[in-house]
């Protein structure tokens, strides 16, 4: 039996209520497969900084580089500022294990109504492609005293290439099709160039049907049409933008999925669904399980295990598709807990 | 009598079809009100780029300072780079003539059926008010050879306050409620500046209650409650892409109006429909000309003619409730004269 090592980081709010239900599924799926998991919990989180200073220790990278993969839950509470518990912790790792791609399928599925009525399940199926360590965020810029704020946009020719690269692949792997999301008309140095590179890039993909959108009308075509959509490669920012609202448009934050990948396997992947620490609902055990337990599914994949990944995703989609278990966000009023039972009995 | 001086700028595509409607509106209700307008039409477009190099003449700016107000229908054109015609035209007047808010209202109209399920009619009634002259469309950047792009946004005190500023008070005439756009979790230095001058500027409006919310966030609210939101305040590209994205959400681009404004009356402000010239339908006179219209009276509002202005913005609900004229994007088959005629009926 093969046993994996997972640094399990369960962090802040309903972080710490879904991290049980993703390991929970992990270990019954993989029981079944042959697949055992070995957990290592780190409690990174705003809690740490408050008592120690610190949203992780000096050589945080460092025990968790041999693991096969990472699971964070959420970070982020009220008392510490954003760009503290994201820039000390989520983004040291995204960086510093080059996990430059940022994977979030969106799917609409069947028992879930979408707030967009050209949404129909079964038809929506799509995947966001985000360049997940340069780009608009970047720590390089301040300000001029109390009267100038200036901020850089950096992108590189290997950073956009890559994750263009990547997004072409699988796009060739799906139905063909991809969406650069772009701002060239008005963003006049950093998206000519992206968009150049990417172009450059369809050449070695013959057969992958390709457009640019600026993001603007990008945003409005998700909202009216997300059908239309297979694979859609955007900046960090961009790409941020359109996963939270194709994941909207899918009926609920609380159901997606995300992985931020090292394509190349020099360093651990993160599996990190796209909701956050949800302070209002923290603590109530009222936290939809899905968006985790889709993470959990996209991590079985990344580590070999596709049929096993593929049990869990039928197993969220049958949930949904035949039984009215449902939390809050999804207009039920399921525990955390039941939602997850759900889950692991259709996995049976 | 009156009469305004308008520099008229049909532009390119569509917009050199739906600015004789604009004006054939403004024509009819002025004449109701003892207003008159006279026009200076302006070829500058991509075709003049194509001919003469340039977009407009190089004192273009000189010969429309001292109009009351502009109207542009659109430009840009597959065959001129975007960057070319925008940075060439657009851009030059928002910023030579200190239009630094851009105003977006959106309405969903009774007859016209939102993509989005939560969006009735007579619910969502909310302005987007777009910083327009500085933030991250910036000049400031390029390229290190061939692989490196670097693109810096500037954010200035008086620039953002000023914007801020008018926000609140608009807020304060309307019903009270602001959001401000942000992303400082990740746009570490420019988007804590804006959150800093946004809530300072509150304290000088204590009648307003106020948010910011992550523009990522935010996106996905406009799509799941958009009639939460009153006035929306957010950065140049923010703004864009807000102001896209709802004026999906109420039916259709081509009815949203906007207006680049030089609140202090220093120099002429500018009236520009949202949606842009649309190569792929022009020339075959079925544009929706309603996005005009409704920008033709913020031009009369915006010139001191409220009670006419009003006249036209209920001209166009009464077509939308009233009829079944509707241009192709609306689900109909009507041409822009059409449906132009319905409104000037409407108006008498
Ligand atoms: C064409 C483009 C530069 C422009 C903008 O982003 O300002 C347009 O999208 C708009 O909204 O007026
Ligand atoms: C919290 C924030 C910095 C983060 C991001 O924008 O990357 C989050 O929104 C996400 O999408 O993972």
């Amino acid at each position: 039996m093969v046993t994996h090592r997972i640094a399990l980081i369960p962090g802040d709010g309903i972080g710490r209520e879904v991290t049980p239900a993703a390991r929970q599924v992990l270990d019954v799926v993989g029981k079944r497969h042959g697949v055992g998991f070995a957990y290592d919990e780190f409690d990174w989180s705003c809690r740490r900084y408050a008592e120690l200073g610190a949203m992780m220790p000096e050589d945080g990278l460092d025990r968790i580089r041999h693991h096969d993969a990472i699971f964070l839950g959420a970070v982020g509470d009220p008392s510490v500022p954003d760009h503290v518990s994201l820039w000390g912790l989520l983004i040291p790792i995204r960086r510093g294990f080059r996990q430059y791609v940022n994977l979030r399928p969106v799917k609409v599925f069947a028992g879930v109504e979408s707030p967009v009525r050209a949404a129909r399940a079964g038809e929506v199926d799509l995947v966001v492609v985000r360049e997940n360590v340069e780009g608009e965020y970047s720590e390089i810029g301040g300000r001029l005293g109390h009267d100038l704020a200036v901020q850089e946009a950096v992108f590189t020719r290997a950073g956009t290439s890559r994750v263009a690269a990547f997004a072409f692949r699988l796009a060739a792997a799906r139905r063909g099709r991809l969406t650069s999301a772009t701002k060239s008309n008005g963003i006049v140095h950093t998206m000519p160039f992206w968009d150049e590179i990417v172009a450059e890039t369809a050449t070695d993909h013959p057969g992958v049907t390709w457009d640019a959108e600026h993001i603007d009308a990008l945003c409005a075509k998700v909202v009216l049409d997300p059908a239309r959509f297979d694979v859609v490669v955007a900046s960090n920012l961009f790409g941020d933008i359109l996963s939270d609202l194709a994941a909207a448009v899918a009926g609920s934050i609380g159901i997606a999925p995300a992985a931020n990948l090292n394509p190349e396997g020099e360093f651990p992947s993160m599996f990190e669904p796209v909701h956050g620490s949800a302070p209002d609902i923290a603590g109530r055990g009222i936290a939809n399980p899905l968006g985790a337990i889709g993470t959990a599914a996209m991590l079985l994949d990344h580590l070999g295990h596709a049929e096993a990944a593929a049990e869990v995703e039928q197993a969220i989609g049958d949930v949904l598709a035949h039984t009215r278990v449902r939390t809050p966000d999804l207009g039920g009023t399921a525990t955390t807990e039941t939602f997850t039972k759900a889950v692991l009995e259709a996995l049976r």
